[in-house]
């Protein structure tokens, strides 16, 4: 028998050639059924491209979520950035279905931006830097288009006068043997780092303490922060509080290839500041190409849309036209498009995007203060 | 050879009778030595009956805030109280002494209230009892009359928005093997109490963030707290801040004797809004006497007043005049002073004190204001 790859997905680190199945089971989350995404488009009116190709493909109490929105009772979203490099096309994909949501749904964005995480976690990075970062990564949040008016950042060290009271109680009930097991840390780990966990699970339940009653909370968010959440779930209704409901997503793959997820750290990612020509480099040189080695031989024998990445960032992020795909799929697969046609191809829409992009972002640099909650 | 009897000292228990010199060795203080006494005599015009008598005894770098001071780099003084439960004389001890120190040296005091300290540790108390406990706790700090210009008062989760940042600096530096070793936690303990210490850390070097240049601090406190400050010492230094200093005391007793120090949990403590009439009744029923068994016994032989709590509590806190003190000492030894006569000393001085106290705490109830810390 084959040894199969190996993979890894923690909350921070992901490597190797992840395998869903595997980790829906090992996680304990749920695929989104037809009956949830038909429930999903009647009330959104349509359905996102990123639930029609199952780019959100998990999720955790999803059906309650939908029950209480048709029962009156609106869930509140709530997603996160920890500021520690610049902002990746890995990042906004959530972000941009994250948009669709609120749009669809009419519903208050809680934005959490975990500034002290990466600095407790990484040796090298100090609070100088997270702060530099966390004023480029807002930029790139508000660039999206959220409703100021429905969206509320939030900052752990700037906000903490709020939240560090109700951090302490969820830390009152989390060991650290529990912490220990979920992410592996150790006698060594520093002891904000062992904390830490329990500032992620506030924004889940914040807006209910604010608000003086309970309001389901819906996280979407990329698999491999499904551990903090976990242990939420766990830990909130020994609060008083709802379990906090998610929606998962796949990892956007790095340029190399399938295997891991797209990654500041590498020389592996498009970043929403990168210009044109930056792009064309990339794609060109990077993008790992399911095209055969030869253009006779492609012709030939056609190309594999399955592991060619500029064919992946079409499929999850850039061609939202299901006709348009399918057409782009086939002809690559038959030979009759050539790798160099479909990285062109992406290399427009990508451009396009970041084009608009960078405009919006721009303006956001005058709109920051609309979006910082005030305690 | 006979058994000594055992002794624990951590910032959460004091049992047994303590050796005050063993204390002293393991955990690496000094004892203040007369040099350093005349040192401060100079400097505040006279001496504080708690240093002549060797109630605060022990240190950590004095010298050198007191060379600082010469050299007209002031330091601050910073101490605490976690709000849970009611203050007794055993708490007033220290902060009678720290109000000496301002009034002397002409400067600033940071008074840490951590009010997340006690919700953490001790499963059954609640935030709702906590809060309670804080103002309770704020009137009795008032009412000792510290300057409202020089006096800042940082309740941990209120001003969280200035002290959690600086925390996970102090956070980073700390692993949990260490936190284990210094205040006997174990992997079953909550991951808040594993956190803690690094926000107790914080207030030694809050004010030279805030003022943007480093700051000499003293810390009066009873030496049970040593064991966060060795460790917030061995931590500053990294973090680019002076080490602080210390100025140590000796547990007040508590009414049942010389185990132990005064503590709420037991019916062995006189709290500061007890009436006349219970001060009256725990002297009288619970103070350990150091008398003889009759009063024929007690005048032929004399009483012992190194064990009898009613003479510890006039040396430690309620009779100041060395004189007065000497003659009350000499004629309990000799049998002429019999213990009601004794005790009846210390209740009319213990419930003077508390009838100007307890007129002070009333009019405190307007003056908390004055005191929060504004970040």
């Amino acid at each position: 028998m084959k040894k199969v790859s190996e993979f890894k997905v923690t909350p921070w680190e992901v490597s190797g050639k992840v395998d869903y199945d595997k980790l829906v089971r090992e996680f304990g989350v749920s695929k989104i059924e037809d009956s949830l995404l038909k429930r999903i488009e009647k009330n959104a009116g349509d359905l996102h491209f990123m639930l029609r190709r199952k780019v959100f493909f998990a999720h955790r109490d999803l059906k309650w979520i939908l029950d209480e929105y048709d029962k009156g009772n609106k869930f509140f979203l709530y997603t996160g950035r920890a500021p520690s490099g610049s902002v990746h096309l890995g990042h906004l994909l959530p972000w941009i279905f994250t948009k669709w949501l609120q749009d669809k749904f009419g519903v208050e964005l809680w934005f959490q931006f975990p500034d002290e995480e990466k600095f407790l976690f990484k040796n090298d990075l100090s609070f100088e830097d997270t702060e530099k970062f966390l004023n480029e990564n807002m930029l790139d949040v508000i660039a999206l288009g959220f409703d100021p008016k429905k969206t509320h950042f939030i900052i752990d060290t700037k906000n903490a006068d709020l939240m560090y009271k109700e951090a302490c109680k969820v830390a009152k009930k989390i060991t650290f043997s529990m912490v220990k097991s979920s992410f592996g840390l150790n006698e060594q780990s520093n002891v904000g780092s062992i904390f830490y966990t329990s500032m992620q699970a506030v924004p889940a339940f914040l807006p209910s303490v604010i608000k003086g009653k309970e309001i389901p909370c819906l996280i979407p968010h990329a698999i491999d922060q499904d551990p903090h959440f976990r242990l939420t779930r766990d830990i909130m209704p020994k609060l008083g509080h709802y379990k906090p409901a998610s929606i998962q997503c796949l990892f956007l793959p790095p340029l190399s290839g399938a295997e891991g997820k797209m990654s500041s750290s590498e020389d592996m990612a498009i970043f929403t500041t990168d210009s044109p020509k930056e792009v064309e480099k990339k794609i060109k040189k990077y993008a790992f190409s399911g095209g055969r080695d030869t253009i006779e031989e492609h012709r030939k024998k056609g190309g594999n849309p399955d592991i060619d990445v500029s064919f992946q960032y079409l499929k999850m992020f850039f061609e939202p036209d299901d006709k348009k795909l399918a057409q782009i799929e086939k002809d690559y697969r038959s030979g009759k498009l050539l790798t160099s046609e479909l990285k062109e191809y992406l290399i427009e829409k990508i451009n396009a995007f970041l084009k608009e992009h960078q405009n919006k972002r721009e303006k956001a640099k005058k709109e920051i203060e609309k979006f910082l909650y005030k305690s």
